[in-house]
């Protein structure tokens, strides 16, 4: 490592929380016809188009949950559930709000709380963030996202808000995701990286390809590793 | 109260930290010939005029730590100070970042956290606010201030923003502040609101006047007495 850094930014869906369990479990649960796994798949399949619209500059800013909702209700039709009325999709799109820890995050997070100022900084809104911190008991010290910066990762924006929220130099801040294109984004504006693995991101049945790469700082198996790696 | 709050949002410099026995404690025992307490009401007193350039649209949006700064330059110069060096200023400015809690302020956000999402609401930048934050034990659900809508209180933006981060009419916010300006622009917005005696805000030689006013929602010795009135 270069330099030690004095804050860590956090990826939220998939590399701090279980999108994919979550909603599968809940989904299941709710409506035990469908096929929950597929459901959690095409809902979060929706994600990267919706935000394209917004980073290419032909939509102007909308909160994720709002996205969300817009991409649920078409998931809905294709999955036979168009009868539900406003009351039942809202609290679906609420999800999102309550998604459940990977079981080594809350721990993780808190050994490096205990060194590192630690931040989300994820494309989720304010609110969503909010309502996830409580429920999962996520010990973030100040939550930050696209909502703050007006701008979906991975525009620079973004990362580089970061580093001026703190008043440092991007290599000073480390970003934190199971997602190696967020983490070239924010080597591009030189903050430094780590790499969690999180095989299961996608369910047991496509376990995802979590091969290191050199251009990180770090590869961390889980929090608990990068925890012990940055001496925490 | 009409209507149960969901989420309360705190001013932060009087109300939740005490800023002139921080400011007063800090400068006295750095230099012990200067008037520690002068020093503090000194640089709080250029704060609403740096912040009015900006609310007047004069100066575009700057984050509250370059405005302290300013005044800052302007004190020292005023105190005797003016041979100070650079490091030795940027280190004075941050005094803002390591503010020390009102004894009762971690118990009772604490207790208020149990049942309420609590954030800052404040006319401090967010890193300011999350080193204090770290440095003071505040438990933020959530750190929002100024830099999150770009606008001071008290503009209508920082306050109608809270409400919308969290998808919430007015009413269901309760703002929470030690000064009946901020709450009657808060009001003004549609947000409940609570005022919190810090007769001690200015120092112990000039103890500041804690009528209520019965236009607030709840009126509190402190955060103990809040938690007691809101339940926690």
């Amino acid at each position: 490592m270069n330099t030690t850094p004095q804050v860590l930014v956090f990826d939220v869906f998939g590399t701090v929380v279980d999108w994919h369990g979550s909603i599968a479990r809940e989904i299941g649960e709710r409506f035990p016809g469908v096929d929950a796994d597929a459901f959690a798949l095409a809902w979060r399949a929706g994600y990267q188009p919706a935000m394209e619209a917004v980073r290419s500059g032909g939509r102007g800013f909308v909160k994720l949950d709002v996205l969300h909702r817009e991409i649920l209700d078409e998931v809905l039709q294709r999955f036979g559930l168009a009868h539900l009325g406003e009351a039942e999709r809202a609290h679906i799109n609420r999800i999102w709000h309550r998604l459940a820890a990977w079981p080594d995050t809350v721990a993780g997070l808190t050994r490096l709380k205990s060194r590192f100022t630690i931040c989300s900084l994820s494309n989720g809104n304010l609110g969503l963030l909010t309502d996830m911190a409580r429920h999962a008991g996520l010990p973030w010290d100040c939550v930050l996202g696209a909502e703050v910066f007006r701008a979906y990762k991975p525009d620079p924006r973004v990362y580089l808000g970061a580093a001026e929220v703190f008043d440092l130099p991007a290599q000073k801040v480390m970003m934190v995701a199971a997602h190696q294109d967020d983490l070239a984004a924010a080597r591009g504006c030189g903050l430094q990286t780590a790499y969690v693995e999180r095989p299961l991101e996608f369910g047991a049945s496509r376990v995802k390809d979590v091969s290191p790469d050199a251009a990180n700082t770090l590869h961390a198996r889980d929090l608990l590793d990068l925890a012990d790696q940055l001496g925490c």
